[in-house]
């Protein structure tokens, strides 16, 4: 399926990707679903590494999620084994004993606790997961030679149309530290997150605990304000591995923090921001601020209305500023509002105020705005200081293309 | 553009549809955006005529709805104004002018006070609506023949393919009233409600609370069951006149009202169903019914995630029965649910059961019942006792294709 859908015209090329000390990686051919293809990443981390992980909020979780939730708490990682093809979810006993199988396979091979071992599975819902396979390529992909980032993030590649990857580089106790990432996803993505896997990889020392509570804020602010289209995979992981090789002083102190902190959320922000370019069908990106809600939440609920309104979304894929059809998605979003003190702009130009039509208002700037691939929606709600800013793509015919016919 | 849109392949013709008593229903052209067809109705109400009426939720709603809510608590009704085309939301001062200046016209031709006219618009949103058209043609309308139920059900559509109208007999005091109803509605269609309109009407004398009571309780196990895109319209109405003409001796009392209530919940269920058939783009109808879930509410709420997925519906359109993406779906609800307790059958095979797929199950008359009309999902939530149908539709290229360019 993945060779017939054309490259998102979103796209964007893969930056430079400095390998980074203390990881390992090594893809290889599965065969698990995809012939011909990488279809499987083992990842191998130097002894001492910490783990961050945050996770799929669906209630039907697939098995390598909750494989990861219960091995988390001990903070340490060894090893990372992700395959593209199957989720691994809805299996039963089965899909626990595929997870168990890969994960005793890789401490094996690694020569680590199974408890130091991360698993990510993305692809069809449902199906036995062909465990066996991935075992099979274990030993050969340890034994291979080192492939970079690149590499890695097309080797978890489903419906995705090109790969996906961020870097940074931030100062930490007076030393250069590095933070890279890669991502897939570009459907049933919404908060809280989405088919979406990402893993970042850093060769900072900083303790579980520390790095945990960064990454659940920067996921608040990148992953759970994107949405393609309001469903929530069963299968969203996103793990953070810090090696400690940069030697800098372990630290969990904010203040030494912020910078790795500022470094972490440009990286999540940008692999947010390259699942949404491609997003299933996607023709625009689409950025959505809401300003003067009751609150940041309800600004942030309000924006998600917008941004997961199929009426919206269909009359930015028809280039038409339909701004009634966010009147309507303001106004269903629950949240506080008064349509008489709403006001609407599409790319910087206010087209309803006060509850109407801005008198004379010049359409042609948001004519030929609408034509652009990178589409700007301002709200004010006219009724406090909550902002929230979101992030989607339009509906088109592409979504239905490639979603109509998935397995077949 | 409705000359564009092929009629629905799941639309049904219209009944035979007696007039009501007390009821005068005239149909003309104003012209507000449609030519060439019938875009305005007039019904005119007996003296003495009781009114009931339920109203979107969306909290930014036409000033025609606003009208409405504020002539409702009165309880008389003396005419119904409704014109497709334009849905007067979002115009300001200028919105609820328009309203008052239709409202004075239809009172001052009826000869009635201006507290008995109810009006309901249709169509696009935030463009002024010009009353005077409208007004215009008050005075033509009331003097004109008679028009029958169907000549009124054609008058009111926008993007609807087929007009849409239901009827029901019932005994009430030991008398034979009628109870018929028409609606429009094809998009924006989700709880509560949809850009969808209905009107009522019955021959019956029943007092207006009580009249409400019935009608909203009704609305809830029919209009609220269904789901198109999950948008929900600012300008949903429901109204409900009883005109008295049937002489029938006014009660309140629930066990004399039983015959009537069932007939008005069959006319709302025909009603709700006509619209799922017309839901844009619509190739299927698709039935969910949740079973065993925690609460009748908590089944309700699962139910209306599958139905709005839009996984689940691209997968109903591809003829694809993609189980894994109803548990997804069933996740995502955010109400209780144990993965390894679920089951779900579609067509009446059981698919899944026990948190992973069937063993050998005979996947023959899934894939025959997927290429029918009428699509039929079972899920057991295997926790409670819980229960509800929600009704929806499939999303395909046709939704694109309308919404994309409906202004253009």
């Amino acid at each position: 399926m993945a060779g017939l859908i054309p490259t998102s015209p979103l796209a964007l090329p893969l930056p430079a990707l400095p390998p980074v000390a203390g990881v390992r990686l090594a893809v290889g051919q599965a065969g698990i679903r995809y012939q011909g293809r990488n279809d499987v990443l083992l990842a191998t981390f130097a002894e001492g590494t910490t783990v961050a992980g945050v996770f799929t909020k669906n209630l039907c979780p697939g098995a390598p999620v909750t494989w990861c939730r219960e091995m988390l708490p001990g903070g340490q990682a060894r090893g990372l084994v992700v395959n593209a093809g199957n989720a691994n979810v809805f299996n039963g006993v089965a899909g626990q004993r595929a997870v168990e199988a890969t994960a005793k396979s890789a401490a094996q091979t690694i020569g680590a606790p199974r408890e130091t071992i991360f698993l990510a599975s993305t692809g069809v819902i449902g199906e036995p997961m062909p465990a066996h396979k991935i075992v099979g390529v274990m030993q050969s992909l340890y034994g291979k030679p080192e492939s970079g980032l690149a590499d890695a993030a097309r080797a978890i590649m489903t419906t995705d149309t090109f790969p996906k990857a961020a870097t940074r580089k931030a100062r930490l106790g007076g030393i250069e530290v590095q933070i890279s990432g890669i991502a897939k996803g570009s459907g049933m993505i919404a908060p809280d997150m989405a088919t979406m896997l990402a893993f970042l990889f850093t060769d900072a020392a900083i303790p579980a605990p520390a790095l945990q509570a960064m990454l659940a804020k920067g996921v608040d602010h990148s992953f759970n304000c994107i949405t393609i289209d309001s469903d929530t995979s069963t299968s969203d992981t996103v793990l953070l591995f810090a090696t400690g090789q940069a030697r800098n002083k372990p630290t969990d102190d904010p203040a030494a923090l912020a910078d790795f902190r500022r470094a972490l959320g440009e990286v999540l922000h940008d692999l947010a921001m390259l699942v949404v370019r491609d997003g299933e069908g996607a023709q625009k990106l689409v950025k959505i601020t809401v300003d003067g809600a009751v609150s940041n939440h309800s600004a942030r609920r309000i924006g998600l209305a917008i941004a997961n309104s199929p009426l919206v979304k269909t009359a930015i894929a028809g280039e038409d500023a339909n701004w009634g059809r966010i009147v309507m998605a303001v106004g269903k979003a629950g949240e506080p509002a008064d349509r008489d003190k709403l006001a609407i702009a599409v790319g910087g130009t206010w087209m309803a105020k006060a509850g109407g039509v801005v008198p004379g208002y010049n359409e042609a700037p948001v004519v030929a705005h609408m034509k652009g691939r990178e589409i700007d929606i301002e709200v004010d709600i006219g009724l406090g200081t909550g902002r929230a800013t979101v992030w989607t793509c339009d509906l088109t015919h592409g979504y239905i293309d490639i979603n109509g016919s998935y397995r077949s």
